[in-house]
C-alpha cells in the first residue's frame, strides 16, 4: 500500500494524541522528539531524537516524510522555508505559522484584514506604556512579549509605569494591549486543508484559572447564535487569509457589550479542542491529520448536547494511576486522557472529558474527576 | 508516576487497536510481535520481535510487564502456566484460554454448565461421522478440527461419508456438530475483570459471507428483548464459569424457532466488537485494557441508535489510500480503521464504522465504503 508518512515535529501531548488519531487511518507517523521520554515518544514506533532548532536535524528527519506538521509553533520559519525549498510540504507553512509565533505580526495582519482585536500597539519602554494607557482608558494594561509566551507566561498585567519594566528585560519586542472587560473567553476552532476545504467546530467557552485553561464547555452555554456564527466566520476568515493548513484555534474574548475580540491564535491542535476526542464526530486530531494530508475533512459536529473538558494539572500527589480506581468506579462514562508526563505542580499532565444531556451534571463529573486525579478532592 | 506496563502477545490488528485504546490511559504497552512489520509493531514504541511458542522468549518479554494479555489464543497453555508460576499475571489465564483453544474442551464445559450448544460429539473417522449423522437428522454435518481453525478455516460442511476424510488428515481430533438451521448469527460480547465485575455489550447481528464476517449490526435488528437478555446472561455466565478476564465474544446461532445456541468463543477483542470503537461509550479495546489491569470497567452502552461495522477485505486493487478521497468526501461521518497490512485478496485489512438514526442509511454507507475501499464498487 502507498500510505503516507506524516512527520510530527515535537513530542508533547498534542503529538501523542495526533498519533492516536492517525493509527486508524493506517498512515505512518514519524516523530522528532527532544528526548526519548517525551509524551509522544513513549507511544510512537518511529522516533528521531533531536533538536528542532537545528536545520540538519530537521532535514534528516524530513527525509522519507511525505509532509511535516507540528506539536508546537517554535520551529524557526527560516528552517521551514529551507525544507519547503527542498520539496518537503510543511503544513501549516512558515507564512502562516509566523502569525502564531509573533503576536506583533499577528495583530498587524488581523488589523489589515479587519478582524476585531483589543486595542494594541508595540511599545518601546515603560514611558511608552504610560502613553499607550493614556491614549485609551488608562491602566491596567496587558503587556506581552511578541514571541515565546504560552499559558500565561510572557504576559503581564500592569497597573502603572513602575510595574512595566519587567517585560522589556528579555530584549524581545513588547506588545501593549488594553485589558478587555470580557464576560468570558471563547474559542472558535476550525480546520482547513490545502485544497481550501474548511470545517468549523462549535464555539466553546474556555474557563481560565490563573492564566491556564481549566475547563472547556462545548458548545459555549447561552451563546447568542448570531455571535457564535460570527465567531466561526471570523475563524474561517483568519484561516483562509493567513493560509493556515491544519487546525487553527482562535481564542476570543466575549465582551460585556456583546462583541468578540481575538485574543490569541494557535496553529495546531489546541487545548480548547480536546473535548472533540469524545464529543465530536471527528476529533481535532483526526481532522488535523486529514488536513495536512489534504484528505477530505471529517464532520466537526458534536455528538452529545454537552461535552466538558477539564485539564488535569499536577498536584502534590504523584500517583494518579491509583486515583483511576475511584474515578472510573464513580463515573463509568468518564473519558481519561493522560499524557505520560511526570507530575509537577501546575503542569498539564492530562485531561478528562465528560458528556451528556445535563450540563450541570456533565460539569460536576469533569470537575470531580480532574480534582480527584490532581489530589485536591478526596472522598 | 506508577503506570503499569501491559504486555501484549501478538502483533495483529487487535493488538494495534488495543494500543490505540491504551494511549489515553497513560499506560505503557509492550508488544511481542512475530516481525517488526506486523500491524501493531508499526505503531507501538516498545516492540520485542520473537516467537510466542518459545518459553524463553515469552519469559524475556514478560520481564518488566505488569500483566500479559493476547492478540490471539495460540500461546501454549503450558507456557502460560510457567509464567504464572513465576508470578506474572496472565489475563485471560490458561484455564480460561484452553476453552478458546480447543473446541472439544469448550463443548464439554458448556454442556457441563448447561449452556445450549448445537448437538455435537468428537468423532474418530468417517464411519463415525455417518453414525453421528444417523443419531440426529442426518447430513449435512459440520466437522471442525478442535484446534487451529479460524475464519472458516478448519471447518467443513459434509454431505456424506465420502466427503468426511479430509478433516481427519491433520491428525487433530475432530468435532462433529449438527448443521444448525439458523435464522442468523448473533454475538454476545462481555468483558470481565479479575475482581468479577462484568459488563455486557448489546447483542449484535453478524453477517457472514463465505465463512468470514462481513458486516456487524449493533444492536441486532428486531431481536426479541427477552432473547437479547438471555444471550447477554448466557455470555456473562460463560465468562464467570470459565474465569475469563478481558473481552469474551460468544458467537451464537439464532434458530428459526427462536432459540440461541453457542457457535464459538473468543477470549480477546473480537471482530464482532469493532463497532464499539465508534458506537459505544467504552470500546471493547478500552474495556479489555481496563479488565486486564483490574480497573473498573467502562459503560458498554451504545451512543447512537444504530452502528454498522463492515470489514474491508483485500481485493485486486492494492492502493486503498487513494480510495480515501472518495470515501471521506462522500461521507464525512465515516470512520475508517485500517490495519497497516498489505493487501491480499480476501485478507481482512481494515474495517469501517458508520452510525446514525436510520439503519438502512447506516448500512448502505458502511457497505459502500467497504466495497469502494476493496475495489468492488466504482463510481
Amino acid at each position: 500500500m502507498t500510505f503516507p508518512v506524516v512527520g510530527m515535529v515535537g513530542g508533547g501531548q498534542l503529538a501523542r494524541m495526533t498519533h492516536e488519531a492517525g493509527i486508524p487511518l493506517g498512515i505512518r507517523f514519524r516523530l522528532l522528539s527532544d528526548t526519548p521520554q517525551d509524551s509522544a515518544a513513549q507511544v510512537v514506533s518511529d522516533v528521531v531524537v533531536g533538536d528542532y532548532r537545528d536545520l540538519d536535524t530537521l532535514r534528516t528527519f524530513a527525509r522519507g516524510c511525505d509532509v511535516i506538521t507540528f506539536d508546537h509553533e517554535h520551529v524557526p520559519t527560516a528552517h521551514l522555508r529551507a525544507l519547503e525549498a527542498e520539496g518537503i510540504p510543511v503544513r501549516p507553512g512558515p507564512d502562516a505559522l509566523e502569525h502564531a509565533q509573533d503576536k506583533g505580526v499577528m495583530r498587524a495582519r488581523l488589523d489589515a484584514i479587519g478582524v476585531p482585536c483589543p486595542r494594541h500597539r508595540i511599545v518601546a519602554d515603560p514611558a511608552d506604556v504610560v502613553a499607550f494607557a493614556a491614549e485609551g482608558s488608562g491602566f491596567p494594561v496587558v503587556l506581552k512579549t511578541v514571541r515565546g509566551g504560552y499559558d500565561g507566561k510572557g504576559v503581564w498585567v500592569v497597573d502603572g509605569a513602575d510595574e512595566a519594566a519587567e517585560p522589556f528585560r528579555a530584549g524581545v519586542p513588547v506588545l501593549a494591549e488594553e485589558k478587555v472587560d470580557f464576560a468570558r473567553e471563547l474559542a472558535a476552532n476550525v480546520v482547513r486543508s490545502p485544497h481550501g476545504q474548511a470545517v468549523a467546530y462549535p464555539v466553546v467557552e474556555s474557563v481560565q484559572v490563573n492564566g491556564v485553561c481549566d475547563t472547556v464547555i462545548a458548545p459555549a452555554p447561552g451563546l447568542d447564535p448570531d455571535l457564535a456564527a460570527a465567531a466561526q466566520e471570523l475563524a474561517l476568515k483568519v484561516a483562509a487569509e493567513l493560509g493556515v493548513v491544519g487546525h487553527l484555534a482562535v481564542e476570543l474574548f466575549e465582551t460585556r457589550d456583546g462583541r468578540i475580540l481575538v485574543n490569541e491564535l494557535a496553529m495546531r491542535p489546541h487545548n480548547s479542542g480536546h473535548w472533540t476526542m469524545d464529543g465530536a464526530v471527528t476529533s481535532q486530531f483526526a481532522n488535523h491529520v486529514r488536513a495536512v494530508l489534504d484528505l477530505p475533512l471529517g464532520d466537526p459536529r458534536p455528538r452529545p448536547p454537552w461535552t466538558v473538558m477539564a485539564n488535569v494539572l499536577g498536584g502534590d500527589y504523584p500517583d494518579m494511576y491509583t486515583a483511576y480506581l475511584h474515578c472510573m468506579a464513580r463515573d463509568p462514562q468518564l473519558k481519561i486522557h493522560m499524557y505520560g508526563k511526570d507530575v509537577k505542580p501546575g503542569r498539564k499532565v492530562g485531561h478528562v472529558n465528560t458528556y451528556g444531556d445535563d450540563l450541570a451534571d456533565v460539569r460536576e463529573r469533569a470537575a470531580h474527576a480532574a480534582g480527584y486525579l490532581r489530589g485536591t478532592i478526596q472522598e
